[in-house]
């Protein structure tokens, strides 16, 4: 069993915890916390131990009927491999402590590529991943765009790829975060950093992205335009997204033509969280204009399309499966993933 | 085994059919549905029969891979007890179908007081429904006022109550309702209809209303304001509330302060669909000045807080158990109640 | 005088009225209005003579101190062309009776282009609708795409168009429509509607649009992606820009970065209804790459970019000014056009 | 001419800089920013001198084309009276150098009590602040407050009040603040600090107060329950208000039932920046049940409603008008308040 330490167990963490806790083959050994919060009750109730940043705050923490294991230094020792899941730029700060104690990392997005070195998603670059002791899991974002991607590339080439990223504004229960009534660009400028972030995992795309912000809470919105190398039309693409374990097809069936929708349908279905682990492509939106030019809108579930990356880098970096699709589907099965 | 059928498999409709199925003395025989929808996918995942309003629609069902077991005559007849969870005014209707079969029903707060006569909260009134034909559950706004209400009149008496409701513009998944950045005064006159609705139930309680619609999508927030007859103060209030099974205190220690924040901690408690089915009492506002005026904040979630009162309400008609407490607690158990 | 009536006296039609009464060249006959309501106050206010759509309604009207000068059909008479302003659909089967009396009439972006046989924009076709007596104004978003890829097509030539347009929710006065959190494709198929109704004005242009709504009040945002025939750079793409008179740029030392922010510097310049005219281009966010590629984020307020248009459509159709310059010029400067 | 400075051009100082402007016995000789914004543009436009925090950054003012007169202690130097607008708690620190210059200043409501020692509001306690060298005009909510609490106290008598806020989440160019989808309990504890804040105006009122955040930008919507001395009856307290120039009525026949809707109306009577200067009451929902009780729903412009209340505090502190109905005349006329 590969004992994992979860730093940080806030939006990301906690569901990171929970996917840790589903695999055969591995097991959360701690959760850590600053302060008392709704998320600590959480961490107790699900049986995880908990690890405080400041050892002084104890007694708070204790008044308030949440037991503590220790400070975060004590989990980082008993861990084989620790997924960071701080605030974006903290994990940097964490690097000396893992490197003190030779312990494995893995980032999140929130960090620059050059924190950990290699960046990661399971179908792209598995392997890459093997037996490093750092990695980082790009962000939500790009890891919905990677996946698009990739598997365009791989059957179709791709020669270009200009995509549109229509961003939440805050998470669900994040009450400071704007905007209310407002689309803000994310930045000005073009490109975003999205196109950039894409090409730490698949540096040989052609890729130019823009971004906003809108007053929304769940799911981000992209919209894809990829041009081709080889004609292909709509069917071969749907065949092949079908095909991705990845990436779920929306149809049009459900009559489903939002987030807000789509999340309701993932909340129907019982997934924990209401997670929409795989990317959310709307069939019919999925086109082929004269052979070569590729087009579709996809949501992208913010809280949750990096866990079950955050899992397979666990099992690359610990080198304990060299298989990527192995690894996925080892992964899948035990978050049991319900089509879409 | 207590055979229901739930008419109109929505927001609503899919919450009683769950609760139904997860209890020990009733059963789910049948849900309706309109047109093929992600819900009705959803019905056919949860194995319930899927009964359509018309059979001329059974081939768009079937050809979306949905069985039709038949109409909603058919369900009808063979169900010992409908809940009707079809849209506000559409459940008027439906009566007569019901009286030709000479079935018992359940109506919902979209319909008036009249069409059943009875008015429910099972609380506060559970025995007047015994062996009755035709209930109402009262409406999630009137549910959740009614729940502190009576539980303040029984223990200090209540001589008023002033209460504001800012409510949930639309459902989660409701795309076409606004607004979008207003409030909206709905009514504009006072008081709104809750106070009204409020003595359908508890006819003695003197109460003024007032509302306005916001720009959210999950849980109304209360703001209630009750003279009592005796002397108390905050300590006996919370005693009250503690010992009460569907009003539930948010602690000061989750760090909640919001509807928002408190749908994350639902969620990540596990409960199906984020179901707050409790009134979410904010116990640091929970106020009593002068000894005899009550303030408190609470939220209430418009989807499921009505789920377990149908439930309760079942069991009443049906004349199986006699005894509310009995039924609250069947109820609950069944749910899984776990403590906010 | 050009003796104008306004059939609708809403959103659009009360901006053209007022647009109307501010030229040298042409008076406002009439409004007109079908039930009592804060616009009606607002066009007495302003002296205009209004017209009901149904006499039985007079005594309302009066009652609340509003004169009604006669019905729609009394002011029809009276014009020489009618800006029909009413809602999309209504304008279509208001035709006969514009036939009837043999009047000239402006259509709205909600009619269909076979309505009035030709779709206008004045930068781009204003001579086509010389002396018609049927134009139609081609909707806001219809009219942002129109006036950036005319320009750059006269200056460069362009191949293709790509564009994303998120758009709001509802106006700021519309309380009814959502969505409160959700992103909404619309349509989920690609393209949008917005590629062909550009045609209808450019039909030499190839382009493919796709459309979503989003939570707010206030202006869509566009996503321009072109690909040109001639090499350029961003500095002559501003330069022509610069020199449009209804594409306006907003500069980075304002700091703005949102229709939000853009909305304030409307309203702090002291125009009326906050109205933004002419095309937000984001100056930051022109960018030229490999000198065929343009890109650039734009705000297009839905409820003014179209008054100028209607504007000048009135003297193209009546004959008065054949160059289209001159009727641009006399428009902006009776508006008083301030550079954003 | 009372030679006027306004220290931080921001939401509210921009607005106190035109109507000190619009003013027969006032000028503005001087505005401050910190940095080069769109306000910085506005200021230039507006022909205000603009003075600034920090004179290393004048080059970047003046590379943006924007005139600095000089550094913001010269404009205090120039002045007879500050206006500071100054972020909340920014004024405090301000204080020292009015003091050492022995210059008058109003602060805001973001200031506490004790910065000034005199909280302000013209139609309660103008006289107060005759001759006064720090006065603070209390915040938009109290503003709004306290004028119907005055009015309905001196004509009736107040027993208590028990008023609700439900205030928007940011103003309309805020694009930082959220909540997006989340009613916040501000503070969840009972009284809100407004009450209090009343209390500093009008000390013998009994009130307590209750306030949410919700995601909206343009106005608060306050519900206003107040227990009166006297019997009385709606007609009444209806003339009360209506002879009352700070209080509008919004009246049935406009339609209008939301804060939305009142913005919609306040930009057709064509008021700088949409302004509401008034309370905007709801007609229709005030009450008087039993002789005793009131109820009413107001919407407070959050930007604007002490903005008149800033002119009369400086002609109050300057002693040039000692009559409180005189100077509230005045300022109204110059501002050219229409009715709502």
């Amino acid at each position: 069993m590969i004992k994992v330490a979860i730093n940080g167990y806030g939006t990301i963490g906690k569901r990171v915890a929970d996917a840790v806790a589903a695999q055969p083959d591995m097991e959360v050994i701690g959760v850590s916390k600053t302060s008392v919060s709704a998320e600590a009750f959480i961490a107790g109730k699900r049986g995880y131990p908990l690890y405080i940043t400041d050892l002084s705050k104890r007694e708070a923490f204790e008044k308030a009927g949440i037991a503590v294991a220790g400070d975060v230094e004590e989990m980082i020792k008993k861990a084989d491999i620790i997924v960071d899941a701080t605030p974006g730029g903290v994990g940097a700060k964490n690097k000396p402590i893992y490197e003190l104690y030779q312990k494995k990392a893995i980032y999140q997005g929130g960090e620059d590529h050059e924190v950990a070195g290699t960046s990661f998603n399971a179908h792209a670059n598995y392997k890459e991943a093997i037996d490093k002791q750092f990695v980082r899991v790009v962000s939500c974002n790009t890891t919905g765009l990677v996946r698009v991607i990739n598997a365009l590339d791989q059957a179709f080439g791709v020669r270009k790829v200009r995509a549109v990223m229509v961003r939440r504004g805050g998470d669900p229960n994040d009450i400071k975060r704007g905007p209310i009534d407002a689309i803000v660009l994310n930045p000005q400028t073009i490109p975003s950093h999205h196109g950039p972030d894409v090409q730490t995992v698949l540096p040989q795309i052609n890729i130019v992205t823009m971004a906003m912000i809108v007053p929304t809470t769940f799911m981000h919105m992209h919209t894809i335009h990829a041009e081709l190398d080889k004609e292909t039309n709509r069917d071969e693409v749907l065949k092949i997204f079908r095909e991705h374990s990845r990436i779920g097809l929306v149809t049009k069936a459900t009559k489903i033509t939002s987030n807000a929708e789509l999340r309701e349908y993932t909340q129907d279905l019982g997934r924990p969280r209401t997670d929409l682990w795989e990317n959310g492509v709307f069939e019919d939106s999925v086109s082929v204009l004269d052979g070569k030019e590729f087009f579709c809108f996809q949501a992208i579930h913010q809280e949750a399309d990096v866990i079950p990356e955050n899992i397979d880098a666990i099992r690359a970096m610990m080198g304990t499966v060299k298989d990527p699709a192995e690894s996925i589907r080892m992964t899948n099965d035990a978050l049991g993933f319900v089509a879409i």
